[in-house]
């Protein structure tokens, strides 16, 4: 039984990345969903942020967004730039809002479909360090973020591609340059572009038709860029936010629109009243996306937790996360929507703390249904550093968990009277046929575990799972070899961003 | 927010041991059932083992037990050993065997009952090895054994005693006397007996008596000892664990019947054929007990996993582990008794590998909605190590599912409308008086996991999750005073296991 082959999994060179057979690439949920709330209870938060919206309003920034919203028939205070949205606006917001996405990608073979019942992750995102066990944690860089987009879409498992490190090293007028060029260059799966006011994130469009030679309505036909919008929790849309709701909106673009609510903070310490808060922010920027343009493509957006009263830190795969996490899959399947969740750990390093984080926090979203689990894998700090170990040791998790959403056999050959039959009492199945006929593919292969017994693994070095995973991502980092769908794409903007560098770049925009 | 109070959890002192007030004492499930399989699929794994059990048989060893079942009907064949059991014996079995059982304890506020619906949890037990960071890994010892059963006594959380470590240093004659001593007078939860033969589980069952101050009656009102019934998978049942059935159905106490199906090694490389054996097994178990007792307490055992096709090992927490979680739930469910599960971990330490293991397992035994979980904390190696900072880091685990089985408030003030009023856009609730009222209690407190941020972790020494369970579990052992239910245990066996050792002890049942 020495040789075996992995099921699914990691890709290594080209020709095995562009594969495609088995793998983890297009996953349903197969698991049933999880409440944690009464039916009822779900329909009293509704309401409730329903009534924060009506009653109590919401501060945005951004004039042109008052103007839209104003204009679909919300009660506007200039002065206060409150805006209070009602009920009406929200019902037809979600009239219109549509219930399946389609994401499109260099290669074909990762083009996803974003609606209720899929099940996508994306790696952790956002962190303005890296770690790793090499070269120790330091400041995000254009090396690191390359990096770590490698590492992306090097796994089945990864289905969005996601800004896991800051290039801090590139100014902010050229970062969106730098994180588009590495993106377009190195990743086939649907694309992540920030929203950084309405210059980048337009010239970041311009970046993904040039590169993958799209006109503009083949730019508009399903969706090539996503974006995560964050209200500032409480009941407020900061400009560059609501700028990045509208431009989305309006090219046809998704949002992924999640308030992140940490209860006891940002949000009521109850688990309901953060809900309640998520909800009714959640849907003021569904309903800002919606006058925009109406029909955009837009995900609800849960992220809610509570805070470590001890630190002052967002916690992870506590019970209120759970709960927090299942709750706004309900909310989500009130109002029909798509939704984005997430995992995550504060953890300092990849150990036991940070994998029951993330673990325990990974089972909330997948029972909770969400359409894509955001930071699914190496996200520490609680988002401040990604780390290379943290992301291979989470990949183990996600890929159980992948592999979980299918079915198991269950016909007659699988319940195997005719193997029990062959096999003596006090026997053994190693040689029975229907062992040979299945062995190779009947078990999912562990990417880092290592289940060697106690002598062979001393005799290895006695190293943890965070040392092994080193090894792991080096040899991946060393394998890749960009994907053939990208090839061609640094050419094609080669001389576009030049010019556009040559000229200053473009500032982000002031909050 | 200094100032925090834990939820539940640790109990230091004495006073707060028998405080019972918070905590996690009696649990029952509160995340619906999952299933793995179709029920036609379940329904046909169920016929299929009992085609098993009429056309194929069991090899069973022991001359009276293969009696016992000729009495009820069974077609034995002496020389073979081989005994097939009819459906009708098997759907009497079912129809006599509790649903409920009453697990009586040293301390009243320990008493659980053991029922569909219920949700108990068992640290890792039968190591015959421990491990931990002052002290390395060594054989179990006395002195190990006293120390985990202390570890049990001390978290709400654990709620059944089993025996950790083996005490390699006792006599195997003597070894009994040592595992009822140090449980009786340290252990003031229900009990854990060894079916070791029927001399070692007679004289353990009288020092419970002794110890407890019970007359034959009282011993047999509710169940004061458990045992863990193994089959020899494939179709066989070994002498000792004959006689344990027996011994146990007719003293009214509690077997928890659990064949280890390792698929592809000892079971079908199916997970439904593994199921199927499985069920087989433990059915011919249950019938056993039922034959030589009618109405005795047994729990239907479901322990399947997959061998690692790399080492041979039993792999914890893949995908095959977890539904054949998913599935003995639903089997359990069909026959409608009690069942014992198990997480475990296949990991050397306690890393990122173990946490992943022994988390995704629990979801799969919790989702199952085991009635007690075996092997909850602590278990490395596949369950040749006990680790100690194994065990204090799976609570962590084990407590946020404790937490997570309670109902959260969803009431008005729950939905927190007035404080989110109260709170303006872009503040933060710490000072509402929603969030005053609440703080104290409204989260989980983590036992071993560290939210600190980067500067203040590394100037605390930038421990792992394991290093920081060190102290952990060396405070517990330093506080611990036993319980005051254990009063006076010790002094009522002396003389006997004097007597008992003196004569030589008692030798345990040869295979």
């Amino acid at each position: 039984m020495a040789e075996t082959e992995r099921r699914g999994g990691r890709r290594g060179g080209r020709a095995r990345q562009e594969a495609g057979a088995a793998g983890w690439g297009a996953l349903r949920h197969g698991l049933a969903g999880q409440g944690a709330f009464s039916e009822d209870a779900i329909a009293a938060m509704h309401d409730t942020a329903l009534r924060v919206l009506e009653e109590l309003g919401m501060r945005v920034l951004l004039d042109e967004a008052r103007a839209i919203l104003r204009a679909g028939g919300a009660l506007v205070d200039e002065d206060s730039r409150m805006v209070r949205i009602g009920r009406d606006m929200v019902a037809e917001a979600l009239r219109v809002a549509p219930r399946s996405i389609r994401l499109r990608a260099a290669d074909p073979a990762h083009e996803r479909i974003f609606e209720p019942g899929a099940m996508l992750f994306m790696a952790g995102s956002g962190c303005p360090n890296v770690t790793d066990r090499q070269r120790g944690r330091r400041a995000g860089s254009r090396e690191s973020y390359r990096e770590t987009l490698r590492l992306q879409q090097s796994f089945d498992v990864i289905h969005m591609h996601g800004p896991s490190a800051e290039p801090q090293d590139v100014p902010p007028p050229l970062r969106h340059y730098a994180l588009m060029e590495d993106q377009l260059a190195n990743g086939s799966k649907p694309l992540f572009v920030y929203a950084r006011g309405r210059g980048q994130v337009e010239e970041a469009f311009e970046m993904i038709r040039l590169a993958r030679g799209l006109d503009a309505a083949g730019f508009r036909d399903g969706v090539w860029a996503t974006t995560v919008i964050n209200t500032n929790s409480p009941r407020q849309i900061d400009v560059p936010m609501a700028r990045g709701i509208i431009d989305f909106a309006r090219a046809g673009q998704l949002s992924l629109i999640t308030p992140f609510c940490l209860a006891g903070a940002m949000a009521p310490v109850t688990v309901a009243g953060a809900l309640v808060l998520q909800h009714a922010e959640a849907l003021a920027g569904i309903v800002l996306a919606q006058m925009a343009a109406p029909g955009a493509p837009v995900a609800y957006g849960g992220f809610s937790s509570n805070v470590d009263l001890k630190s002052g830190a967002p916690a992870f795969g506590t019970p209120e996360h759970i709960r927090a996490n299942l709750g706004s899959g309900q909310l989500a399947r009130f109002i029909g929507l798509p939704w984005r969740s997430a995992t995550g750990a504060a953890s300092n390093v990849a150990d036991a703390q940070g994998a029951t984080e993330t673990a325990m926090a990974l089972w909330g979203a997948v029972l909770a249904q969400a359409t894509v689990t955001v930071h699914a894998a190496g996200w520490l700090e609680g988002g401040l550093t990604f780390g290379y170990e943290k992301f291979i040791c989470d990949l183990e998790a996600l890929q159980v968990m992948a592999d979980l959403a299918r079915p198991a056999p269950e016909d007659q050959a699988a319940l195997a009277f005719d193997a029990i039959a062959e096999v003596p009492p006090g026997g053994h199945f190693f040689a029975a046929a229907h062992t040979m006929e299945r062995y190779r593919t009947a078990f999912y292969a562990p990417l880092v575990a290592d289940l060697s017994n106690h002598g062979t693994w001393l005799e290895a070095g006695a190293q943890t799972a965070d040392a092994r995973a080193t090894a792991i991502w080096q040899q991946v980092l060393a394998d890749f070899t960009p994907p053939r769908a990208c090839d061609g794409a640094a050419g094609r903007l080669s001389r576009w961003v030049a010019d556009r560098r040559q000229a200053g770049g473009m500032p982000p925009e002031e909050q």
